[in-house]
């Protein structure tokens, strides 16, 4: 379902917009970092925002990525959250911060927070091509 | 509530990131061309597609912004649909080709398809300035 087209979109510096639940059922969206282990969609967040908060009232989520070299391309995968955890999850967003910024560690750390990584299995993937 | 600082994000050349909600309650999210009035933000769209289909099933919609200039700056906003129109919709679909494109004529326009304006009233505004 993710073929390497796809792919492309969540291995660059593209932003993703995460879309998920609120408690209420209405929409939240937001823009983060993005990435992909092969089989789920990852998405590093810090423990009790609105993201976490979201996704454990109800899995169901969305995300669209445009690519940055041509914004008239883009995805949207709808899929669900099956697992959220912190394991490797500092060593994960120091990866994404020299993915998206070029530094070796993330350099927004609040002593505070405990990062997580939310693992999205994509269920449907939709490809929207340029217009010509 | 949407103030100056924050309109500059809905009348330059950013992109919207619209959510909206299946009929089974999950979220979809979509990149968009986005406007604003003065009291509502406008969303150009073709009838009887997702979006649309979306929101005369459900009225609560999000929207993410960031500035193209600065990824890290962005505002989201929560809100509800409070009118579907074609009246003008035309026109408008102009208005942003050249805002966006620098075109006087919405180049993907199809004869098939019917031009509307969702007309969303923001409820709640949500404006993240970069990380120092």
């Amino acid at each position: 379902m993710i073929t390497p087209e796809i792919e492309k979109f969540l291995a660059g510096k593209n932003f993703a917009y995460f879309a998920t639940l609120m408690k209420d059922g209405s929409p939240h969206v937001a823009p983060t970092w993005i990435d992909y282990d092969g089989k789920m969609i990852l998405i590093n967040t810090a423990a009790g925002r609105v993201k976490e908060n979201n996704v454990k009232h109800d899995k169901r989520v969305a995300i669209s990525v445009s690519d940055n070299s041509n914004p008239y391309e883009m995805i949207t995968i709808r899929g669900t959250v099956k697992e959220i955890t912190d394991k490797d999850a500092d060593e994960h967003v120091d990866k994404l911060a020299k993915r998206y910024l070029g530094l070796d560690k993330y350099p927004f750390r609040n002593p505070t927070e405990k990062r997580i990584i939310l693992k999205i299995l994509p269920e449907k993937v939709f490809h929207q091509k340029p217009p010509k």
